[in-house]
């Protein structure tokens, strides 16, 4: 019973098995061949639009290096004080781009909003003294798995055109966002103001790689040489290409998605229903945030369960408030097994 | 017949199966897993010394990120004017150490040597308007394929203590270089005045990873947040370990370089007989560089093979004195088929 | 009537006197003359302790070149959210520290306190994840013209030293703290655990010059090596360091920082007494914080009265409530007329 | 008798004067004030153009941040290998350009060639793993005291507008170069095809302050938050204006500049004919090159002459050949005395 993180989870036998089929002959190094060729049709096919892709073995350095096109040493990105960006990659942003400053700003559901940042905006009132106000950063679905609308993206999206900023998307759940929205991979990106995407592909049952995907040709005119020189450029690049583009064909990354972002729905609803237990955040993707009594999260303790206690955050919904109480975040992924989820709830179910 | 690069190549079977064979359950991400655990310890039987061991997915980060333990902003790198580092990857170290400088110097067979890295230290006579002299990197085996002997490295390592430097190596092709030797790692490395190593795996069999090992456990205390910070901490980290994990068990490494080397021993030996071919270099490991009268450069072409016309390094051997005459890199790999390099070697014989 | 900055006015008639009187003759550059070896002494004297000195022509260099000491690309400083470094430097620390992260706490009068330091410490739970905690900065006086008392400044001190934290005193105004505690210079330091100082001149009758003062040599070791990289290596040294030296003679620094705490601490007590005016934060060095009525703020304009409207922070005071309110900064210094702020007063109370 | 540099002399009185004319009174701070918009008009007056002029407190600053302008992360700045931003500022530029490359080329009397560059540029046969190549620096004078002539300007100009890259000025001794030439300062810059220059002032006589002079407005475009970012933003911004505003006027630049290139013309023709003395370089502004006989090196340390020995440069002329001999650089300022190099001639010509 690992809830601890889609990370935790194998790879999908099928990209497994695009590698091995990748394997024979000698082929163009750095990029330079026939599966590389082939990501960047399906990955247009997929958008809707000529896009720019290149494959980033980390989803980190897929952030660091897309916001490095649009960010300069002396600019601001503006995110959620929650971003992955802010708090979970060690300067990644800010080493990329030189010296730049990551603004975080509270908001609900570790989502911005276009009023939230429209007021941050306000506070820029020093001219040449403020860092230039470069872009906005959202997280698709957000680190506390809730899920940007449509209108939403759109909203910020407008507002980050009126003010010469460029909007970039974390999607590490990129395809649990798509899935949870029934909208198109177009009208989530580009089509609501998207200029850069950090395209998830290991949480969601990838090996090691992720991709960005530039909407704005500008952006990708040296991101080649960004890549290379941030060391993510993989010399026998067919190896990242082919699972990216295993997990694009067939439908495999809306398959996976779906797995997990519906076993997260039953696992909320149920656990929900069990006396004590408050849930913190709406579920809307593959996570759910729950506030668990002492004795449920004692028993699943007992009982095998592995998750994390979160730091709880006091702006968007329960906290903790006896001791021992914990906020347990609770990822499902492709690979989480219904049995797992069940066996979860009874054990929350016995302990109440 | 594909002779461009070791990464034209695919992966060693035995290093796929190892991806599938690690590919079940749940365990710890971002390295804490099992075979991680275990690459620990084979790594440090290996060396024959407790030794600290990071995947990196690439040779450029593992370059770039281990020597930013050791150059300050204001610190330089002494390296050859034809090192990797130095000009192939788009300011990598440059950027990780926060914008050092790198000093290149001139060296028969892209070797440098002690008389030479202390005659270039003795135009240090700026005192603190120079950089601080901070690390030499040395390429093992050499971009021009040629290997430094261990009393070579010994003589640099010394040179590196009475200096207060340290000593860091490319061993984007180590196992080439100590089949080659026919050495222990830890002889050609740590008992030799080695600080650090960048170990290659991806060239010689491997798929998306190399490594970088410390010797002195002080330079990898933050080492964790450096590769965080540079996106190269993998979150599934068994598919990395178990990369280098298959690559190091059974000698796979070793045979895998043996196998280079021997086909580029028989075909410099045999192209060197070929009448107006000239050995630009000696050939030590898996790399051949020859210059071949047009004839012959023609005839391979025509013939499908595909091999790297190189820039003519002046200090290192012959270069190409009339039209059409070309400084040609053949790679070896574990993966090249002998057949292809007789044919090789018949379409030079046939044209001559 | 001119209380926009304390660097809207000029320079001390001594200071202007000292750089005549330093003018003749050759001597060594780039610091290796006289007047520079002077300075040394004369610091060390100051602070009861052999202290390193290096004059910087500027605050945010001399705050951004201290912290690159203190702070590695993948560290955090923590400072108030209000700190000059963190809302007016445009990413100078940042740049400098080769892209580290500023983390900024709220606190009263924009004070730090060694209990919310505590608090903000506990959120690093992330292990690795998190930056480096490497350094704190506090600025005394403050950007709201308070001061750390002497035990506030060591409470934060020991802190840091429990945590492995250095601690950094933006000193931009130095002088007019310490005339406010009364204290000695080393009691404000070095003894309550600074470990570097930005020593601030410019503000307080300089000219182009402020210094970085290290309590500990550990941190001055490469320093000559960062601030020649940054720029801030002042050619003919003699100029930089007979601004300082000139300033701490005869005591000129305290006095001129006398006359400007003297003129706050009476415009403060009288404005108090304003109908509808409310001071914001308690005066206690050379700034002024009061909210004013629509009516006083337009007659002290119509006046002539140059300030700035601060953003209003919501935590430390009254804030402006009825349209038209300001928060008035008020900056007083060496240079300031008795007779300005009488005929400031006057008119604020002829309008209420 | 001190020939050691120009840094080595005090300040024209006229810039002391000026610095006391804009003492009085309360202005905008940051270069809100009239001295400031004064100097843009003049400097502009001077270049025949509309500028942009920026004053920086140093010559490596100005470089350092000129260049930020033009050169990103990943790209490289060709330049001579002795030049000062290559050899002699610590590594100032690859920090402001987050970690560029200098690519240092060799070249008679320290000046680079359309054809050198040309042939350089040759060498850029990586694609998109060489470094992007951004911008050409020289210096003008030159570290070795030789001039480049219009044409020659105008050559490597024309050449950088051919392959897209910029042409960036170190006019630390641009006085100097210009009073040699006899040409306008129009003439040798952007009519040439320069795109920014530094500006030199200080070691003309000035105190502390250079400045960045922009020919194309939209290189400083963001200059303002990158000069305060790297801390060279002067707080009390009069007092670097006045210092170049009183250099301009009257013609003091110029007159400052005769005169030393004067004394070195004089004293290069009358070294020359010392037997035993060979001179290294042609002397064309403030500085001569010249090879000593250990005799008369003597005979001058004894007579308390002052200068630096330099590195020999093998390319660009006579080189120290007997034990003893030394490549003494001797500057001449504007404030060096007529009777210092009288007798300086005279103790060589009595050592002979």
């Amino acid at each position: 019973m690992n809830f601890a993180s889609d990370n935790a989870y194998g790879v999908s036998p099928e990209i497994i098995e695009a590698l091995a089929a990748v394997n024979a002959g000698a082929v163009g190094s750095y990029g330079g061949d026939e599966t590389t060729a082939r990501l960047g049709e399906k990955m247009s096919e997929v958008f809707e639009k000529d896009v720019a892709v290149f494959p980033v073995p980390s989803g980190t350095g897929s952030n660091a290096l897309s916001l490095s096109t649009m960010v300069p040493s002396f600019g601001a990105v503006l995110c959620h004080e929650e971003a992955h960006i802010n708090v979970d990659e060690c300067g990644a942003v800010e080493l990329y781009c030189g010296g730049c400053k990551l603004i975080g700003l509270a908001g609900t559901g570790a989502k911005l909003t276009a009023e939230g940042l429209t007021e941050r905006l306000a506070g820029f009132v020093r001219g040449d003294h403020d860092p230039r106000r470069s872009a906005v950063s959202i997280t698709q679905a957000t680190e506390l798995g809730t899920v940007y609308s449509v209108e939403e993206i759109t909203a910020i999206g407008d507002l980050c055109k009126e003010n010469g900023m460029r909007l970039h998307m974390d999607g590490a759940r990129f395809a649990n966002a798509l899935v949870s929205l029934g909208c198109t991979p177009a009208e989530m990106t580009w089509k609501a103001g998207v200029d850069a995407l950090s395209f998830g592909v290991t949480k969601n049952g990838g090996m090691i790689t992720d991709a960005v995907v530039f909407f704005d040709s500008a952006l990708a005119e040296d991101f080649d040489r960004r890549r290379l020189q941030g060391g993510h450029l993989i010399a026998k690049g067919r190896y990242a290409s082919a699972q990216v583009l295993a997990y694009l064909e067939d439908d495999l990354w809306l398959d996976n998605a779906r797995h997990a972002n519906s076993l997260a729905a039953k696992l909320s609803a149920r656990l929900a229903a069990v006396e004590g237990v408050r849930l913190h955040t709406k579920t809307q993707a593959n996570e759910v945030f729950a506030v668990l009594p002492p004795h449920v999260h004692q028993a699943l303790q007992d009982a095998g369960a592995i998750y994390h206690c979160w730091p709880p955050n006091q702006n968007s919904g329960p906290v903790p408030a006896v001791p021992g109480e914990v906020l347990a975040r609770l990822v499902l992924s492709f690979g989480t097994a219904e049995a797992d989820a069940d066996q979860f709830i009874e054990a929350a179910i016995g302990a109440s």
